[in-house]
């Protein structure tokens, strides 16, 4: 079934759900899913709507202007509007870690993620079997160690994106840090796994800081990326028990476990244009 | 802030949340909430919406008319209408088993269930200071032994509920069997613990059925009695991991704590208004 | 390091840990890690108890008669002795599906499974690439539908595990049901995934029937293979919550990463030889 | 059944097992738990060994002084020795917030905690009737507002431990700070429960911290009190999942759920003489 996703936010005030409900009711729209959220503190509304395309009496090219004119505008709302049919085109960068490449890949390929897999990227060789086995293509973009390495690699990756025509950026445990430039230019589109329940642990060896706090838990959290390492607007996150006897090479083991899963799900909610990012938070719908 | 609840199903068509939206604004409504669901099996709609009460063009007792004229009536609907002021008439039923009871008479002692805790009836004596201390009135209705003393009992508890005006039972571990009648006289309107996670494990001993079986995981479910014992509409569901080393005695000790948190968590949602009963399943909002 | 691993269980009385204890430090071994059950019950002591290979005394060949004439005869014990140096010969059965068998395969060749992965067989051509990929042997034996089609089928399975030397076989949602002689041909060695939360929705479509039961978990479980289907002694259980929202569809699709979970963590016990069997249950050390 | 459990530490070698074994077998002991645990970093032995007092060989008194000679000085072993007969003197403190109180209280009314639950002490007066419903003495000290006020209140809560005997404080949200001196004089034994997931959300409001960070789980962390505040050893920890939906206040509430259930656990593992501290973390059998 074709569908269209309406993404939208605005200052809260009466009529904002009439307005929307008539305006698609107005063109024959038959809503299929709604749900909505108002941040009281701020006085802010949220809402997703998603309705079938088929027997709507636009044109899906008229959609989008026409909800401006009649309700956007007037509300002063933020709008996207994304259609079931277009897949995002989607990159995966990795380093030498395999499980977040590998379940994100073998989802794809499963039909469980409505994207695009354009390319794996990494800066290692390892994983070119596997992608070519689920027929990726796999570039390999080694971190070169002279003056200018990293800026030259990255430069690289950046227009291998281009290449691709790549919409969204999964950083699947890649090791390499990106530029503040790199970053502005996927404003919301840089999605990044961090191995540890965010604003705990943030930084280097989280699995490490946590064996050497005695916590009894360990975490995963899926983000945006922005320019503060580390504190983007969380998507998910996930905690699983630990206990004295899992020493650091077993909380890295266990933490496997919960990045791939947690982000697989972070992933999962952006393809179904179910996130609505609010400063410096998320609206996951 | 005095809200109102609107809890409507119908069979699922175009319009409306329109209509509903549209009845709200006409009035000068202002949505705090909303939340829908369509079961695209059956074709029914669901819908939760709460709105304010301060500034609504209509009286309270006007706005139930009003509604099924506009909007119900053309629609359909299955309607309730609740008001946040008024506070349900609730009873507990208890047996020797306290920690349920206990749960919910401290919740209720600190203003988590929106409710008028009207009585404890049990029919043991032992938890009439636990109740005292907290300000409920405790009636001990023993079962006697003479023939007929189970139904003799029962209608001491009917009697007592109807005199203490009481809308909803809550079987805190009830160890009774209520006869159908009893059932039949509160729709939906009486809610059970059942230790396992069902459908496994009806019956007596689920925690020794759990044990023989040797599951790794034990559960609770809270549901609303039925005729049909152990099948009524399911409200929630926890589970909780045990291992080889749980025997019969640890299984029932770990079950407690999920027990008394299934069981309030279910209460909560009944007296929050976000419950629909549809066949023998619910919609919890 | 190079370990050993005893698996013991015998009828409870004084002095079993003193005797193992004292075998080991008799011949300068150094405990790793050891746990001990007693089930008070039907009086049945288990132990495991590993340790390290450097450095003791006796020959790993020796172990075995040593410590049965020392310890496990007196104590009439069922014993198992295992290497940490040899690597069990798995094989993994699918069908059309792949989740379970591609974590498996993906998890085997990051290293996280102590197995020898020899051969995936499966009814269905689809997942040759992704196993290439990985250098996975893969057999495409396909059930024909001539009489005689699934019996004809099972026997070339079983000449395939036999070529290969199998020792454990993992159904990852393998659809086709093995005959009571392929069971017996390997006790407590074929892992199974059943998609619910035994005993709850035993046999076909567990999800559906979940859906229809309108319950608010779903599980999954991994049990050793037995002729009675679905009774086999459970080894793991997982559970996730689902809503009112989630049709038999998206029940499955949640279903598919608990599955893979779950299935995972029992492997891994089993090639850990951390799993006892007992009766129709599991001691999972 | 009467039992005794050991509690030990030593620095790692061969030979402890079988020490603490045949000490146990020498005097006849039946040993019907053991566990145990070795930090290969640090070459720390942990071992935890409960055994029934009937028809052991040693009166209970001698047991210690037997086992320092025979086993535990020549492994150079911290040592404690608990009997399950004696309960240990409990003392709760609290302040406005009833939850964890009445959790606690009401568990152990039901015989859930083996200990002599001697007193409850509050700033607040609100809890009387609640505690002695349950036979609880109940003593208020307010905190004065004049110079000193702090320090007097504090003095009064040390004398009212004391003239209970009191060896165990548990402080179910008390909500005044305890000083350096007070902390000495309880190394181990004093129990606290933060309102986050630790190391995250450390001091004041950690509920408000967490919505404005935008986090989809909350936490909560039992810990022993040491001078650092909020850096103790962590003895349990636990999250749930929340949303966008969630503010402050619905925080707050799932929260109370959450610290009600960790406290509860960290105080049965202390009463069952389960956790060994060691550095700033603990051991937790």
């Amino acid at each position: 079934m074709a569908t269209a996703v309406l993404l939208l936010s605005c200052p809260d005030r009466r009529g904002i759900v009439a307005a929307v409900a008539n305006f698609l009711l107005g063109h024959g729209g038959n809503v299929l899913h709604a749900d909505q959220h108002v941040d009281t503190v701020d006085g802010v509304f949220f809402q997703r709507v998603e309705f079938d395309l088929d027997g709507f009496g636009l044109d899906r090219w008229d959609i989008e202007d026409a909800f401006r004119e009649a309700v956007a505008k007037p509300f002063q709302m933020d709008l996207a509007i994304r259609f079931s049919e277009d897949r995002p085109a989607m990159a995966v960068l990795a380093s030498r870690q395999p499980h977040c490449l590998a379940d994100l890949a073998v989802r794809w390929s499963a039909g469980e993620l409505p994207a695009d897999l354009r390319v794996v990227i990494s800066n290692h060789p390892d994983h070119r079997e596997l992608c070519e086995g689920l027929k990726v293509p796999y570039i390999h973009l080694p971190v070169g160690s002279e003056p200018g390495g990293k800026i030259h690699q990255e430069a690289q990756v950046l227009a291998a994106l281009a290449d691709h025509g790549v919409e969204l950026v999964v950083l699947a445990r890649y090791m390499q840090i990106l530029s503040p430039a790199f970053i502005a230019a996927h404003p919301n589109r840089v999605i990044n796994i961090h191995h540890s329940f965010l604003p705990a642990f943030v930084g280097a060896n989280p699995y490490r800081q946590a064996h050497d706090r005695g916590v009894k838990l360990i975490g995963a959290t899926a983000h945006y990326a922005t320019d503060d390492l580390d504190e983007g607007p969380i998507i998910d996150q996930e905690t699983t028990r630990v206990t004295h006897r899992d020493d650091v090479a077993r909380l890295t083991r266990a933490g496997r476990d919960l990045e791939t899963t947690v982000l697989a799900r972070a992933v999962r909610a952006h393809l179904e244009h179910r996130i609505l990012v609010y400063g410096h938070k998320t609206v996951v719908f």
